[in-house]
């Protein structure tokens, strides 16, 4: 038994350190500072999910349950604390809700000592991810999320088709979860998320109407339906406020990131965009700004991407990926900006409300071709060339 | 002249260097160690294999045959060796075999001086790969491997179709080989291992029957095949013993790995498994086991995978991909798994019969929902709590 004790201490010494492990800001564009450390990773979850911790029963004490990622994170502030609602993915792929927090936002990053037991509404659901939060001023928090079940119209042998629809649950706690009915809609759903604010008296929601379970089909882009009761949710109209556009970084898909922040400009937003390429799909964050008093009508289309993979970002179960749902601003205007990359650890990047602003409004929009791009290069020159000669 | 012999004299150096460099176990989930460097790279490739050493002829001194990788090998001990049948890429993507050995099994891997010359049989192959090595009761050593030759019926301009079949070769040397008649089979086949013993006085295959080329089409899953007469072998009845299921790690494609390792508690067996991402397709390891009395009766099916990707591993020429078709163990009970990442290069991970079964036979089997991985996770953090509490 000496050895099992040894060898554990020695797990608890590891995990110890990667936990507390401080993180340290990367000089970047000056639009925000990406975190030298990914926050949260597979190895953070805590020993007590991996390990069964009895000698007689694991006297190896080799891992029981593996966790294979810790990656797409809605966020909050909470009692002080910077807190996600991590979605984990074990060995089996199968993917479900963790809480983890920080004292700080940056590192220290701790899961809760369970797992999020998340009700089930109709079908039992065969993976649920990407939640959003909303802490709604009708008091409840809420967090909208992707249920995927299989197609039951699939071709016998397919075993790939799912159909992915909105999962609906509120709590005042982030531990005991209401499951509501999941949103009604005549397309399949992802990346849904519940603006903060009633509109005209109604649960405003923006959505991601689409075909089929990966392609966006022919429609897509980023809608907005408005909703009288959420507890029976249904998208009964739909328009699309953030558009596709072909040879934009946001070409195939593009969907709502976490719900947009309040700035006296307008509500600030962040989203993906997704293109295609030889390797497959290539996922980019972007931010886009809407009217204070319509957060539908957009305000600010800066062109481009907001964040791509860099560096190890690049690598992971699904490369090329960056995706965020989950972004904290606090009272001060700093804002935590929480993404996973390549579906497999999470990272944070700092900015502040002013800085985010000001990239929306003082980036020119995409011209769609690359004339257009020349041109709009050749003001910038023009504008500093002009400066340097005066 | 000079600057010839000087300039191979380095070559020399720095590839003995490369062939010599010890290897070091790395601390991971205790149920194995992965090694910390490739066993086998294309650089391992003998120089006579890759430069034309005549001054005269070649007073450059550069390559003549570029070696691009060297992955899915079977593996046998042989004379107190750890001997791999790499599968050898050339540049021209053409592969072949070759065989390398080493003293101790994982580092001082070293190939024979010349590649296998693997006679023809029928219409001479584009292309064989993947060999299993099955050292039979019957007392020859079988080499069981895919043979892809163009598909006749592809229409013009469809230069990628393909027709994918097992061809089977004997030795008692592993130099010289004889080449028995492909697999006679109704559908296409990859990954057919042969096992090791006879069962009811028959030769026993392990089988994956696919419709297409790349999909595994409505069937896939390992098949099992009893085979009367190996130099004419014909599947007649095939059933399948490890299925694909929806959402798993496995949905796409699976496959026998190497054949099954005989332990008290049944046969032991690693396979690969098959999903599909935003970035194409993901290839995990995963085990199980089958009755001793019934290899083809499944008694373990522990969730998801043992292996997959990390870190280097990621990258390579077909990214996101372990596979195994190798492994050797020791009489002492000491496991040698062989893998190869991202169709590039060699690697290996230790582990024990007695640690592999422990995981097989205490890690339960994947519940298909969410839901499941939830319950499942929260009875080993419930039998955790429970002992802290005592």
């Amino acid at each position: 038994m000496k050895v099992f004790e040894e060898k554990l201490a020695e797990l608890r010494g590891k995990h110890e350190a990667l936990l507390t492990r401080p993180n340290r800001p990367i000089e970047g564009n000056g639009i925000y500072e990406r975190y030298e450390n990914p926050i949260l990773t597979a190895a953070h979850a805590p020993l007590e999910w991996r390990y069964d911790l009895d000698p007689e029963s694991n006297p190896f004490l080799v891992e029981r349950f593996g966790i294979n990622a810790t990656l797409n994170s809605g966020a909050i502030k909470w009692n002080g604390r910077y807190v996600l609602v991590v979605r984990v993915e074990a060995a089996d792929r199968k993917s479900f809700f963790a809480v983890a927090e920080s004292p700080n936002g940056v590192d220290n990053f701790r899961f809760w000592p369970r797992p999020v037991t998340m009700p089930e509404w109709g079908e039992p659901a065969t993976n649920v991810y990407d939640m959003r939060l909303t802490r709604h001023e009708d008091g409840w928090i809420y967090g909208l999320f992707c249920v995927e079940r299989k197609d039951p119209a699939a071709p016998a042998g397919d075993l790939s088709s799912a159909v992915a629809a909105c999962g609906i649950a509120r709590t005042r706690d982030l531990v005991e979860w209401e499951r509501l009915p999941d949103l009604k809609s005549a397309s399949q759903q992802r990346n849904v998320v519940l603006h903060p604010e009633f509109v005209d008296g109604k649960y405003a929601l923006y959505t991601r109407p689409q075909d089929g379970f990966i392609d966006a089909g022919g429609g897509g882009g980023i809608g907005w339906a408005l909703v009288d009761d959420i507890t029976r949710a249904e998208v009964k109209e739909e328009r699309i406020i953030s558009a596709r556009h072909y040879h934009t970084v946001m070409e195939c898909k593009n969907g709502e990131g976490p719900h947009p922040i309040k700035t006296p400009q307008g509500w600030l937003h962040l989203a993906h965009g997704v293109r295609g390429c030889a390797s497959g799909l290539r996922y980019v964050l972007y931010l886009y700004m809407t009217a204070l008093d319509d957060p539908a009508r957009v305000i600010a289309e800066p062109a481009g991407y907001f964040m791509a993979p860099q560096g190890e970002e690049y690598v992971g179960d699904v490369m090329n990926v960056l995706f965020s749902n989950g972004w904290i601003a606090d009272p001060d205007g700093k804002v935590f900006i929480y993404y996973a990359s390549s579906d497999t650890r999470m990272h944070v990047a700092v900015s502040s409300v002013e800085r985010l602003v000001d990239y929306c409004l003082h980036t020119e929009a995409d011209g769609y071709r690359t004339g257009e791009t020349v041109r709009r290069l050749n003001r910038l020159i023009d504008k500093n060339l002009n400066r340097k000669n005066k």
